[in-house]
Order: structure tokens, then C-alpha cells, then sequence
């Protein structure tokens, strides 16, 4: 089997490379298969990973490998996140018993929304269990589009110019739509999610700023007859401002 | 400056030294600090850690290190922890709207125990807050002492044979003290810390199991003047069982 695996491509990049192959619908991978997915050939996956087993970036069972434990241990301590994770508990609880509805705190991940923590409502059954945790695209979703509008305008110019998927019939699938529909979002001061990520869910998000660019979003996630806009952004956005106040002063 | 930098050591197993060199107390680096914790030299360091922030497992500030915020991403995809945490949510939110004191799961770590959600109390107003995150050694604490009771034999035989440190006056630091104390908690079925981790801080865990071996603890945190043992263990423990119940179910 052919690969493109580039002559000379450092350790490291061949190490990254087999960390990307694994994702929530595929955390356990045999040989072959990491092949295949990192267009690497099946000897050097099988001599890159046994390192990686032998430090702890990758557990194996059998004849699989899976991403290692170690590297919950280390994303548990990366500053970036860690300390906003922190500070962020307490409007992510308040949040939650404020509208009683699933409540969420994402990140601007490398190239996806990451959804880091989650105050699940008890009315909401579990319901909305499976549809908000992993990664999402920019986007679809109001985490998404909060992070679009308020974010780093490099990730805005890549995924406006990128192939802008459907989840859901109502996902903002054109750039100019996208466009108009992130500068609404910066003159509101929130986002709104009308199942365009997944159907029959809403959600309203706000930014969490430093030095004015959004490096999170709280974010209300629920089945869309409960999405009232009108209730549900004023405490959202106001809890977004207060966490953004709060995290600039531990940062200063 | 001497280094004990072993001859022909792998590119992996440094990545890993300055990996570890990383942790909460000290979560930004410069190179000289890199290089003293490696144990590694400066110009080592400075090529590795190049390499590692061209692949996003270090960020760089200036001259300065930390963890990349990759690894929180890939610590969110970590099987064993990921498929616990998301099945452990409602219990969390369950147990801290019973107990109203801070609730948090705790994983078994590489050297130490592994905070991973936390649910505050609004009773609580924060003050446990920075007690309970990060990692702590095994034998302190409850959570430390249920995952040592119920958990990996090798992990438990290690600690005993390890020079017990203390946070506390009341810190169990006798191995033999800590023996006894291990087998009333497989008795009990639950572990209580009093002050032996926090000075003026009590807690009750009960441990979540897999196949009969602790992969995590349900932990109950407050101040020593709440945590009513008669209270708090009988809830710990009944919701311990329950998520052991669905997390066999699940893996099954």
C-alpha cells in the first residue's frame, strides 16, 4: 500500500501525526488501521507507537492502541484551560440552576469547538448527554459561532474559507450567510444555536474574552421548544461578562 | 553545569522528562528551569522543546514554556477517563445537590491521585476550591486512601514501600498504621479523611470499580465540622455502587 509518508519527517511530527489518527468514534486502533489513517507505513507506526507506549502517550491492549492516560494527566494541567476551568465552575453551576437546562464551557480547540465541562440539568433527562460533548465544527452551534464572532481572526478566515459541512438542514452552510450571521452575533453579544447542529436541539452562548478576544464561551444547550431566546440570553451573557471580568483579574 | 543525561537516551523519553517537568506550582518554564528539572542540558532542551512547540505539545511565551494546549485536546479523548467522566456527570450533580458540599471524581494517576470534575457547593462559596485540585499522593486524603484499598495492587504495594510524606499532623506516615487503615476501608466499604490532607478539611470517598479493581472514587469534600460520616457515607456509597453498575454495564 502506498503512503505519503514525506522522506525525513521528523520523530515528533510522525508522534503527532498518530496522536491526530485517534478521535471519540475511533479511541482504540489496530495497526492497519493507524496506517491508513496517518499515511504511514505499517513499520514505522509500529516502531513510532511502541515508543510512545514505553513513555505513556499511548496504552495498548493486545494488539490495539489507544491514547494514554498520561495525556489526560498532562491536558488536565495546560494553563491555558486549566485555570479558566477553574474559575468557570461556579457560573457553570449557577448557569445551570439559573435556567435549569444542560450548560457548557468550550474552547477554541486547533480546529474544532472543544466542549471542556458540562453542568447537566436534571430536567434535561440526559437527553442532551451524547449531542454536546467531543468536537464540533466552527460553524455549526452557538459555542462555535461565539468563538467565530469574538475569536482570533485567523481561525475566522480559515473556516470562511474553507468547505462549510451540514450537520443539520438548518447548519449555515454559505460564506456570506456566515458572514452576516457572525457580525449579527458581535452586535448581540451572544450567539443562538436554531438546530444547526443537531435537530430538534438550540443553545445560546457568550463569549468568555481576554484582552478582548473570546478564548471560550459559556454556552446553554437544550431541546429547542425550551431555547427562549429572550430568557435565556440576558443570563447567559451576563454570566459570560462576570467570568470574563473575573478571569482578567487572576490574570493580571 | 553536570547533567545526568544517560548517553543514547531516546528523543521519546526526553520529551517526556521535560513533559513532566510541568506541574500546577510551576506551570511556565524558561530554559534554565527546564534544564535543571530534566536534568537535561540547556542545549537539549532547547532543540527538544523547538521540536515539541513545532508539533503543539508545548506552547512558547517569549522565552518561556508551557504545555500545549494540544494535550488538554487529547486529554479530553483519553478512553478510560473520558467514557467514566461522561457516565459520572450526574451522579456528581446528584451527590452535590443531596450533600450540598463539594463533589468531585478522582482518578488514579501515574505517582498520584488525579482530580478530574469537581462540582462545588454553593454552600461551600469556594472555599474548597483550590484544596482539591491538582494531584495529591495517594496515601492522603480520602479519595487517596478508597483507590489504594480498592484499587491496583502494585500501586498499593509501591506507596507502602515509599516514604510517606506528611501534609498534616494527622497524615497517616506509618506504613503500618496505613495498612490497617487500608483494610477498614475495603471493611467499610468507603474512606474518610479527617484534616489528614487540609488542615480544617474532612472528606468521604467510596471507589467506582471494573472488574472488582478501583478505577476512580466518588469523593465527598467540606469542612471537617460537616462531614458527618453517618450522613455522607451511605449516599457516597450507594451512588460508588450505582456508577459502578453503569460503567460495567457500558463496557460491556
Amino acid at each position: 500500500m502506498g503512503t505519503t509518508e514525506p522522506e525525513g519527517e521528523s520523530l515528533l511530527r510522525k508522534v503527532r501525526r498518530i496522536l491526530d489518527a485517534f478521535d471519540t468514534g475511533a479511541p482504540v486502533l489496530g495497526l492497519s488501521e493507524l496506517a491508513r489513517r496517518t499515511q504511514l507505513a505499517k513499520t514505522t507506526v509500529h516502531r513510532v507507537a511502541t515508543e510512545m507506549v514505553e513513555v505513556g502517550l499511548l496504552n495498548r491492549h493486545g494488539r490495539r492502541y489507544e491514547l494514554g492516560s498520561l495525556l489526560f494527566e498532562l491536558g488536565q494541567r495546560v494553563p491555558r484551560t486549566r485555570d479558566l476551568r477553574l474559575i468557570a465552575a461556579r457560573y457553570l453551576e449557577d448557569l445551570a440552576l439559573t435556567t435549569r437546562e444542560t450548560v457548557v464551557l468550550a474552547f477554541p480547540g486547533d480546529q474544532a469547538v472543544l466542549f471542556a465541562e458540562k453542568y447537566f440539568s436534571q430536567r434535561g433527562g440526559g437527553v442532551t448527554f451524547t449531542q454536546v460533548e467531543g468536537r464540533v465544527p466552527f460553524h455549526c452551534g452557538a459555542s462555535g459561532k461565539a468563538l467565530l464572532a469574538f475569536g482570533d481572526a485567523a481561525i475566522r478566515e480559515r473556516v470562511l474559507a474553507s468547505t462549510l459541512s451540514r450537520r443539520t438542514r438548518w447548519t449555515i452552510a454559505d460564506p456570506a450567510r456566515l458572514t452576516a450571521e457572525l457580525d449579527q452575533v458581535r452586535r448581540h453579544g451572544f450567539a443562538v444555536d436554531r438546530q444547526e447542529l443537531v435537530v430538534g436541539y438550540g443553545a445560546v452562548a457568550a463569549p468568555v474574552l481576554s484582552h478582548g478576544v473570546a478564548v471560550a464561551t459559556l454556552t446553554v444547550v437544550g431541546p429547542i421548544d425550551r431555547i427562549q431566546v429572550s430568557r435565556l440570553a440576558p443570563v447567559v451573557t451576563a454570566a459570560g461578562a462576570a467570568l470574563t471580568r473575573d478571569f482578567e483579574h487572576v490574570n493580571n
